[in-house]
């Protein structure tokens, strides 16, 4: 037999459009095994008879052995698969709203194998401009959990940012009242997918090349480029100032390797100086700014908030699987834990 | 014998990335023939023995056999053509400059049948943020014609700014002074080639409909999206706004085929409230709009532009031919005309 602390408790799935992550958690909510899959929501393998477009198929091979091992583990899955477009629809909750609210929420489906799948809901704001996010709702729960286990939560302020750099950047601002935190509002940019479109598809990547650059002058490159929203030219946006990254080549001020750092730049700081002034223009001063995403375009957020004023930024890392526990646990799963 | 009016006196290019149109004009400077080729810079014929990479084979298509039919009519291009991919490099000239400079300063190149070329040079303006435009140059001394024509320079104020929308929209601001006319400064705007690359390379474009919605909607839904960069919502800048696109399908408020001209919309309003500002903050109020382009797109911009509060916009046709015309003219290349 197993030591206890070596027993599966909960098996997270983290389910996207491209990928699929399943953890198996331990008693104390840590990663005793990971698997990485290709099976998004997107591109599932084949789909056999009785299965639903190739997600029975895929769930099993994300943890169909695990469960057979421990068949009483609950399992929880969030991101895509509790989309329209995924396994079973979790309908959005709407800001703003108590994070434990979130967990208090789950849908649930139940597998052929009579197996039950809780689905953590996605969160919507419906303003004028609605927004909505999926997935990193669960990284949002997962950072509080983060910074209430450093028990840090009587130094920090009412207010925490958290960012989540990626294809779609989203902002979240979580109002803290004592051991009450609340997701108040979000925004969402489209920041990584315009830079593929732009790299890709437009002009502008002609005269790109991919890598071999000059690491100092790409770094330069990507501060140059970080620094143009903050100048009078910036304030022409984001549909002019791209054009710069060209007329910089044409002028042998930038090599193709470096046109690629400046569009970065130039991209995550109209996200970063637009932050800021909707920040302000709310009132809100964040006491506190965490990024959970890949580290190396954390640091490159990091390095742009730093231009643009922001106090300390921390990151915040195994946010998705921390969420994942935490959720499992105000939802009731873990009670004979 | 032809008569006088007929006779060609002028050989016009305008030698785009994607296509040639070549215009044989007469007396007047009135088009007595146009051909439209696919013969773009960026997609030349395939190149016989002597020929740089079919620029030849594209020029005898266009204008060979006028040529031969008028051997001494002289050859004017603008364009693509004398960029550095282009036939023949004809230099930037920075900006501010005398519009009639323009025309001073044309390169010359001699084909393999010995015939002369013009070429017009593009325009530079080295600001932090380099500007270039290569075409529009032409089509604004056809503008500025146009107004000479219309004999109504003196009812005109001291400013100008001609509006050049398409897959670069350009914005060029004209400094008139008694019969001067001065390019005294210029933005571009990637609005419709970042409008194309979202809409078929980014999740932007998975709910669209090219088509088929209903036109009242489809015109609802551009106007509602016009609006967004004035709002307060808008000031998160076009990398946040655009993703309401999505989000506006997944509550059901816009189908599928008003999506695609809610973006539309929004783009343009961003590009409009943009200019809007940057002339508010350069202390410059235009007395006068004038737009060249597809009419179907300086439409849209003109109903854009009364919603964020500009005088009358006017829509001048024929501007590159018209240009080029007036070139040739200030080039004395019609001297004996």
């Amino acid at each position: 037999m197993q030591p206890a602390q070596h027993q599966t408790r909960l098996i997270a799935l983290d389910w996207g459009t491209s990928s699929l992550r399943a953890y198996r958690l331990g008693a104390h909510g840590q990663t005793l095994e990971l698997r990485a899959l290709p099976c998004g929501v997107m591109q599932l393998p084949e789909a056999e008879a009785g299965d639903k477009s190739g997600f029975e198929a895929a769930f099993e091979q994300a943890c169909g052995d695990w469960l057979r091992a421990a068949p009483d583990t609950p399992v929880i899955a969030a991101g895509m698969v509790g989309s329209r477009q995924g396994w079973h629809e979790a309908p959005y909750l709407a800001v703003p709203i108590a994070v434990d609210s979130i967990g208090a929420s789950l849908s649930t489906l139940r597998n052929r194998q009579g197996q039950l799948i809780h689905i953590v809901p996605g969160l919507i704001e419906n303003a004028m401009l609605p927004n909505v996010m999926r997935g990193e709702e669960t990284q949002v729960v997962g950072v509080l959990r983060a910074l209430a286990g450093n028990d840090r939560s009587d130094e920090l302020g009412h207010d925490v940012l958290i960012g989540l750099p990626g294809t779609h950047s989203k902002w979240v601002q979580i109002r803290r009242s004592g051991a009450q935190s609340q997701v108040a509002h979000f925004d969402t940019f489209m920041t990584g997918e315009v830079y593929a479109a732009l790299c890709g598809h437009t002009i502008l990547g002609r005269s790109m090349q991919a890598s071999g650059g000059d690491a100092d002058a790409g770094q330069l490159a990507f501060e140059r480029g970080a620094l143009v929203a903050q100048t009078a030219a910036g304030k022409a946006g984001v549909l002019s100032t791209i054009f710069s990254t060209r007329t910089l080549g044409l002028t042998g001020i930038l090599d193709g390797a470096s046109q690629r750092e400046y569009l970065s730049g130039l991209l995550i700081g109209h996200e970063i100086a637009a932050l800021k002034t909707m920040l302000r223009d709310q009132g809100r001063h964040p006491s506190q700014v965490m990024l959970v995403g890949e580290s190396g375009l954390c640091e490159r957020y990091t390095r742009v908030m730093r231009t643009y004023g922001f106090g300390p930024v921390e990151m915040v890392a195994h946010a998705t699987e921390r969420g994942l526990w935490q959720l499992a646990l105000t939802a009731g799963l873990l009670q004979h834990a």
